[in-house]
């Protein structure tokens, strides 16, 4: 029998006595955390109540070439600690299907389409493997180890190239039917907005994200803004935050822009998760009070009631580039327990 | 101890052998269910398993007269069985706090700001009383006794003089941290677009609830549009229905608008919820076609992944009236067993 005497993290072995004299090994199992990206493959192990890493390896995903899923294995494999595992959670980009353990198709990694990642790795390692999407696990993370932490109904946004969300509810990670609720980028606020890189028109993202944010500083210079950028299809919103930093009008309109038509968005989950906490992650909510002033006054404005502002709490994230790996622990560790 | 031989409803004492011979007799408690509303208060009283009332009762409220609480209590004391009740429900409108059982402010009841009736009515009869708005409640019937059952995720939409909602998400009902959660009527879809009830612009209920399409038939008469119908400022839902199944364009195409609008807010509830049935419930909602052959095309065009409608099922309240009582019933087992 296994006779877990206490929970010591970075100790795997702990020893006790047990019956007449005899002693015991206790195996603390790890726990494997996996953020698959479009740039790097992130792996690690962890002990139970850490999130501290003991092994750690973070490799290229060449998303464009064939044997993405190859090196995932590797890196899985070349972190995989002596002793017993528990579980692998895995962050990975959308849409996938949650339940089946399936990547549906991912922009970033074509090679994947309806490709079974957890099914495969549960064969492969023998072991149950769990599956979100990352903006998703970043919510999860916040909640567990974060800004979060101590919440029970949290809102979770990742604005930078797209804008991803996470939800709690009542202390419920949001997942549906699906397993595709939660796409908080994707909500229509203008019916005849400016086009989405999803296809359609007027969603969140098409107004608050980085290249919308480019896109307008671009439409706006074209129809004879005074700026001191240039036109430019390769400019980026971390260009824009530079030139509004230094004073230009446009570039400042361009975040006010983005600000309100976020403030808009965040009104309508206020109405919809009523949170008591909102959390901003992502390169553009590094910007700060150029996206969130005008952010906040535009969610007064159109707060459907205040009361939904009382002790409402709107913090950055906490965990930074972590948040995937840390959000796979967190889904592993749930789900592993249920 | 009390032992319970079985559940028979419509028998609230079963007698049954136990230990040595001695007939014990056990009591099986009831569950009394109220509905607040603008004209009417209903209270009924419930057997363990049942939705067929033991007892039912049905006064005005006059909600614009002072002493609604007294018709209140004596409404439920009209129904009060002889036997043992384990807990009080209540579906009352809102905006209310579940919370703390409080009324913050209900248009209905002018009488009721920031009003206990959860509290006082817990102090008067000695026992546990829940509350929650009464769109909820009736997306929690569904859901527990009507067309949702068996589903897990469920988005309940009822569209009448207003439109709100209730959203069960993997077997749990939404309610927020100040119990404000799916106010599905006010999300904004639309900045520019027409005033709501509630002051501000370009909800989803200023667009496809009965008066918004009133309203929109008067504005296409006043700008010279052709209508059997006459310019009224107490037009009403019912009579642009009628007006269009009797063939009036107008009429047609004021439905054909409100189906669109609310494609566009469903489609985002998609993304937001991923639930696995949508339920329709109030009046407007029994127009039919008129209203969802547009709605049900304007989903298909605005839903921003084809597999949210996969599996997805699309039904009609099945509990009418009686939606609000049997969700107050339905909470009440609910928490008096947790």
């Amino acid at each position: 029998m296994i006779f877990i005497v206490n929970q010591q993290p970075h100790h795997p072995f702990l020893f006790g006595r047990h019956g007449r004299g005899s002693v015991i090994i206790i195996l603390m199992p790890f726990t494997i955390a996996v953020d698959i990206g479009g740039t790097h493959i992130r792996a690690a192990s962890y002990l139970p109540e850490t999130t501290s890493a003991t092994s750690h390896c973070r490799v290229r995903s060449f998303a464009n070439e064939p044997g993405v899923y190859d090196r995932l294995v590797q890196a899985i494999e070349s972190i995989w600690p002596k002793d017993k595992v528990n579980a692998i959670g895995i962050a990975s980009p959308g849409p996938l299907d949650p339940h089946a353990g399936s990547i549906l198709a991912t922009p970033n990694i074509p090679e994947w389409r309806n490709f079974p990642v957890g099914p495969n790795l549960s064969r492969h390692f023998g072991l149950p493997v769990y599956l979100d999407n990352d903006a998703n696990m970043a919510g999860l993370a916040e909640w567990q180890y974060g800004a979060g932490k101590g919440h029970h109904d949290l809102v979770y946004i990742t604005i930078s190239t797209g804008i991803g969300g996470g939800v709690i509810s009542n202390d419920h990670l949001l997942q549906g039917f699906h397993g595709m609720a939660a796409e908080l980028g994707h909500m229509i606020i203008d019916p005849d907005g400016p086009p989405c890189g999803c296809g359609h028109n007027g969603h969140v993202e098409s107004f608050s994200s980085g290249p919308a944010i480019a896109r307008y500083v671009n439409e706006q210079i074209r129809i004879g803004r005074q700026s001191s950028l240039q036109a430019d299809p390769m400019l980026s919103g971390q260009q824009v935050a530079d030139a509004a930093l230094r004073g230009d009008a446009l570039a400042i309109a361009a975040f006010e822009r983005a600000g309100y038509y976020l403030g808009i968005a965040l009104a309508n989950y206020l109405a919809i998760f009523d949170p008591s906490i909102l959390i901003f992650g992502g390169g553009v909510s590094q910007v700060g009070d150029l996206l969130f002033k005008p952010f906040e006054s535009s969610l007064r404005e159109h707060t459907f009631h205040p009361h939904y502002l009382d002790d409402l709490v709107i913090a950055k994230a906490a965990l930074g580039d972590d948040a995937g790996l840390l959000g796979a622990l967190a889904l592993a560790r749930m789900r592993s327990q249920e």
